[in-house]
C-alpha cells in the first residue's frame, strides 16, 4: 500500500507514485459504472408503452431528492431517496405500482448491469498500480451488492458512500472523502464520472477530474467547472493517465 | 406597522393581530406570483415547433442548477442561473440561440405575466392588515421590475430576496428571513408557493404552509414535509386566513 501525507502535495519519502501525478482513482458508481437504464426493460415489462418514461422520471426524482433533502439538512439514504423517486414518478405517471411492483423495481436496483467497458478498465487500471475506490451517493449495501454482483467488488480498495457524513453530492464534504479513505493526497487523485454535474462539483473541490461521455450527443452543463479531460470510455483511462 | 417580538411567540403588548394566529404572508415569486411559462410563446415564436420543449426544459435547469451552485457553495444570482439554464437546453435541444434572441428571451423573464388571481388575491389579503412579502431565489432587480409589471408593487410590505445570503431555497436560511423582514414572529408568518418542493422546505423550516395547486393533477412530492393546507387559487387564502 502507498501513501502520502494528505493534504500534502509531497509524497511520504518512502512512497513511489505509480503513474506520475494520479496514485488512485475514484469512480462514480449510478450511471459511471452502474447503467439505472438497465431497469427500463423491467419497468416496460410492468407498464408497457411506459417504461422509458418511467425510468427516465425515476433517474431524475432520485438526484432531485438528493439535492432537496441535502438543501433542508433532512438526509436520508440513498435507498429510501430511490424509492421515493419510484413512487413519486409513479403517481405522476398515474401508474399503480403496488407493493410487489415496487418492491421488484427497487430489488432490480441491487443488481444493476455494469456498462461493458468497466470490468476491462478497471481490471487494466489495477494492473497499473492505481488504488481505485467507489464514491457514491449510494447506501453501503446497494454499492456492495452491485458490485458484487458486477464482479467488480475484489478491484476496489474501498466503497466510499456518502452515508457517513450524510450530504449527497456534489458538497465539496463530499469529494473530500476519496483522499481520507484512499490515505493519499487530494492532489493525487482522480475522480471518474458519467454525470456532468458530478464531474464539475469535483473540479470545483479541487480534484483531477474525467468526464465519461459515453453518449457524444450529451452537453456539458452551465456550471463553471468544466472538467479538463473527456473520455468515452474507462478503457480509455490508462492511456491518459499514463501521460499524467 | 404591527410588530411582535422575533423569535418570540408572544406578541408585543401593543400589537393587535390581524387574523388570529397568521400577521404576515410571504409568498414564492415565480411559479407563485409570475407564470414562467408565459415566456412559452416567445420560445415557440423564435423556435417553432419547440417553445414548449424549451420553456419547460429552461425552467427545469434554472431550478436544478439553483440546488447544484447552492450545493458546491459556488453562489451565482437568479439572473444568471436562469441564463446557464436557458444557454444549456438551447445546447440540449440545438437550437441555436445567438445573442439577440437570449437577450430578447432574458427581457422577458423581467416582464412575467401574473396569474389572473395574484392582484385580486393581493388585494384581499392586503385590505384584511395583513403584511405581505416576496420570498423567492430571485435576484433583487429582476423581482421589482417584475412586480412592478404586474401592478403589485404597491401590495408589498417588502421584496426579499436569497441574494442576500447567496443560498437558494429550500435552505432553511432563506426561510428565516421572511421572519427577520417583516419583523413579525416565525410563528404568525404564513408561506405561500406552488412550487410543492418549495412549501415542503418551508414545513421543514417551521413555517405554516399553504401549497398553491392551481393544477388539480398535480402530485406533491415525496419528501416528508407536506404542507398543511392546500387551496387552489390566491383568492382562496382570505377565508383560510380569517379561519385561524
Amino acid at each position: 500500500m502507498q501513501i502520502t501525507n494528505p493534504g500534502s502535495l509531497i509524497p511520504d519519502p518512502g512512497s513511489q507514485p505509480a503513474t506520475g501525478a494520479i496514485n488512485a482513482l475514484a469512480f462514480d458508481a449510478y450511471g459511471t459504472l452502474f447503467d439505472v437504464f438497465s431497469v427500463t426493460s423491467l419497468c416496460e415489462q410492468m407498464f408497457p408503452g411506459n417504461g422509458t418514461t418511467l425510468a427516465t422520471m425515476w433517474r431524475a426524482k432520485q438526484l432531485q431528492y438528493t439535492l432537496l433533502r441535502s438543501m433542508m439538512d433532512r438526509y436520508k439514504d440513498f435507498w429510501q431517496v430511490t424509492q421515493d423517486g419510484l413512487v413519486y414518478a409513479a403517481r405522476a405517471l398515474k401508474l399503480d405500482l403496488d407493493v410487489g411492483k415496487r418492491t421488484r423495481l427497487m430489488d432490480a436496483y441491487m443488481t444493476l448491469a455494469t456498462f461493458p467497458d468497466v470490468k476491462p478498465g478497471l481490471q487494466q487500471l489495477k494492473a497499473m498500480g492505481l488504488r481505485l475506490a467507489v464514491l457514491s451517493n449510494g447506501e453501503p449495501r446497494m454499492l456492495e451488492s452491485a458490485a458484487r454482483t458486477a464482479g467488480i467488488a475484489d478491484l476496489l480498495d474501498a466503497v466510499i458512500s456518502v452515508d457517513e457524513i450524510q450530504v449527497f453530492k456534489p458538497s465539496p464534504r463530499v469529494y473530500e472523502l476519496a483522499a481520507t479513505h484512499l490515505h493519499v493526497s487530494r492532489g493525487s487523485i482522480g475522480f471518474v464520472t458519467s454525470n456532468n454535474w458530478d464531474a464539475q462539483g469535483a473540479v470545483s473541490a479541487g480534484l483531477t477530474t474525467f468526464w465519461i461521455q459515453r453518449a457524444a450527443a450529451e452537453p456539458a452543463e452551465e456550471l463553471g467547472y468544466p472538467p479538463a479531460h473527456v473520455v468515452r470510455l474507462l478503457t480509455d483511462l490508462p492511456n491518459i493517465i499514463r501521460s499524467f
